[in-house]
């Protein structure tokens, strides 16, 4: 199957072999409100990352996404790290931290590109400076503050194109895009 | 000036005119973490709309990104709106709904780039069937459930083109792009 692991198919137009991207989500805060991490995984699934790391855990989030995921098809999942230092430094692939304060996206994407693995962090104000000595890439998606949900989106969707619908047979549950209301094939609408 | 509104330059490859673009964000929910509704909106302003209008009303929020625009530039607003529905039916442009039930953005793109002003709409799971049928446009950023914050990015993105760096004298404050650490001109750095 050529859809990668999120179970949304990829745009056409990435011919190359595309890198692998994992997530890792510092500075989650277990307790507040959880949307803001829910959404930083929805999007790195929905754009086709592999998987995302969340320091600190939440079980809770996780399974939230787990029943995504079982619906909405592919294999993408939240993996909780306690050290995330340690991934940071032994990660088999390139990391690269978002920041507002970093290289410009746009001239970093024919690098990253090449890439065959990535680590994708995102962190916050609060991220401490040795992340940007440890990242093999600091890349900014622009240099404005705005929030790690739009910073993990668009870095994906830059260097793997938007996601296609899922094909008929690849999810429990798909949709069928349509100029008006909402088409799904094979799911349940309400739980 | 040749940044638009938001204090963001964009990409030199939008070399056409560009459409002038404000969010509507519906279905806020005052009184719970406003962290969602925050990051939609300065996604918005970062990746170049001209205003978030803002259903219901939240004053403290529409203050704390006003504190981001004085710093950083430009001249986003928060704007609230008591009567969305009305906004929808009256807005002297065009009207682009965001959900993942509508058209592929990748279809969508090239009659959007063409339009002079867009209404950018982003809801959520409790948006009435009447804004599928009000909208001259019902697109999806992809057809798997994500985040409006995604949403208005990664569409403002495909619209806009990345936002550069602010140029000297443009913001109070600006980032100059660093490979490693936080480099900051003309701002405080904590208020």
């Amino acid at each position: 199957m050529a859809t990668g692991s999120s179970g949304s198919s990829q745009s056409p137009s990435a011919r190359r072999p595309r890198p692998e991207v994992s997530v890792l989500r510092v500075g989650h805060r277990p307790g507040r409100d959880p949307r803001l991490t829910t959404h930083v995984a929805l999007a790195a699934r929905a754009f086709g990352a592999r998987r995302m790391y969340l320091h600190p855990r939440d079980d809770a989030l996780a399974e939230r996404i787990a029943v995504v995921t079982h619906r909405w098809g592919g294999d993408f999942a939240v993996v909780p790290v306690d050290d995330w230092k340690s991934l940071v430094r032994t990660f088999p692939g390139t990391v690269v931290h978002l920041t507002m304060y970093g290289l410009p996206l746009e001239k970093s994407l024919p690098r990253l590109a090449r890439l065959r693995r990535i680590l994708l962090v995102v962190g916050g104000a609060k991220v401490p400076p040795e992340l940007y000595r440890r990242a093999n890439f600091n890349v900014a998606v622009g240099h404005q503050p705005h929030s790690e949900v739009a910073a993990v989106a668009v870095t994906l969707e830059r260097l793997l194109g938007l996601p296609l619908p899922a094909r008929p047979g690849e999810a429990p549950q798909r949709i069928v895009p349509s100029a008006r209301g909402k088409r799904i094939v094979g799911g349940r609408r309400r739980r």
